[in-house]
């Protein structure tokens, strides 16, 4: 499972502070607890913490790499804009690699946005990967059959640029739960994945932003959990998600086990943490 | 959810002895205990507490139904043996229900037991359930096709009998992970679960014995949590279970929640336990 952790957006108030006052022992003690909880990729972003977006993209990423001991997990760039993900890139060491989040396939005004996203990872190397959204210029889709439509759409045009599926992240966007008439999107979403992964061999990756699920929600860690191992069981093998969240890292580990990615043994939770560093 | 209530099994320690014992009282209170939590159905199963199979059944079974106050939450006979269910069945009151747990297809010697198996339930009364394992003559399958091929020849069989397929609980027999060679068994179970929820409309229930997953293994519950979460987004409408495990029961109530069949409001873990009952 490829763990993207979510904890350093400026959404969240002590981030949103340590942008504010500088304060860069707040974000990199965030990095590593991330990294050591067992975190694939490092989320970064901004959020609402400051208006020199591309400054402050440029500020955290310095801060993550130069966190004491050295934080080598890789990053993964967040941003809606791609200026933002490009300032990021500019001061980034992406030799282990680095997600750039996210794009839509197109936009309103119909501008091949897909398109210089993959420029963009290309100059960024060989390992750089992009999360695409199923969601292009009419908006974000509720149906199964419109996701993968787009879904199909990104893959063709990745493998028209000669950008390796395998490089694309899709994510199917998951709404929140408690959003009127919102309850069939699950269902949508688990049906979703089980086509996009078989859309090319080797498939292209499937991520979500699992906490979205329960946004605004009561018991927000029983409905992110309780979504990953169904998602996980419909080829899911990425999410955006707290990675400090211990029962979910078990549900991580025993949905691997399930999966058979991980074989079994009495200290399957133990091996999973010590495989995954 | 159609929980079928696991603890009133001889192979437990503390149901052996009041077997043995004749001691009615711990046997009404794990029929109360478990109707409280939620139990559609209660389990009844002699296991090895007692070499007089059917005597033990009807003992058990009239001791549940006296239990103070009446207990009228359906019983589940579990035998692998005809006899004992029916000797379960002549001092049953089945106007409720009352599921017969479980029949092969058929046998090695070709008999052809799920016929003898729907006359009973017909004589039972029009609520009675037939829980059937995809297994014949042949044994317990280890794919998927074989799962799905067997479990079509019971929807057969039992349309050409004229025995209403929502009657049926088609068990697709769940292996302990432990078993070695094992591991790729929960995928296979998942797939055809996609494929026995479409054998007729309306559907045949599926079920499973959900805690033969975690036979022997560490982590028992969460490994129970998981696969059962898994399971309920391939189709899953029923398991053999420990309704008494909250933790399971809060897994239930997301799982049913997510995908559609009970509506999102903030204190859904309550209502699920009030609409339950």
């Amino acid at each position: 499972m490829i763990l993207i952790a979510e904890r350093i957006n400026g959404m969240f108030k002590d981030v949103k502070q340590a942008i504010q006052e500088k304060n860069r022992k707040v974000i990199q003690d965030l990095a590593n607890k991330q990294t050591d909880a067992g975190a694939s990729y490092l989320d970064v972003n901004v959020g609402t913490a400051a208006a020199d977006q591309e400054g402050t993209m440029q500020w955290l990423v310095e801060t993550i790499q130069s966190a004491k001991g050295g934080c080598s997990t890789p990053l993964s760039l967040d941003s809606q804009k791609p200026n933002v993900i490009a300032a990021g890139l500019k001061v980034i060491n992406a030799e282990n690699g680095v997600l750039l989040n996210s794009t839509p396939l197109n936009k309103k005004t119909d501008e091949e946005i897909l398109d210089k996203y993959i420029e963009m990872a290309n100059q960024a190397g060989p390992k750089a990967c992009i999360i695409a959204l199923t969601m292009d210029k009419n908006g974000v889709p509720q149906d199964t059959d419109t996701r993968v439509a787009i879904a199909a759409d990104i893959v063709t045009k990745a493998m028209e640029k000669g950008f390796d599926a395998q490089r694309l992240f899709i994510d199917p966007i998951v709404l929140p739960l408690k959003v009127p008439n919102a309850q069939v999107q699950p269902g949508n979403i688990l049906a979703a994945m089980d086509q996009i992964r078989f859309l090319s061999d080797p498939p292209p990756h499937i991520t979500v932003g699992l906490s979205n699920i329960s946004q605004g929600a009561a018991e927000r860690s029983l409905i992110n959990r309780v979504f990953l191992a169904m998602a996980m069981s419909h080829g899911l093998d990425s999410a955006i998600a707290d990675v400090l969240d211990e029962d979910l890292m078990n549900v991580v580990a025993a949905s691997d086990m399930l999966m058979n990615k991980q074989i079994y043994s009495d200290s399957f939770l133990k091996v999973y943490k010590t495989v995954n560093k």
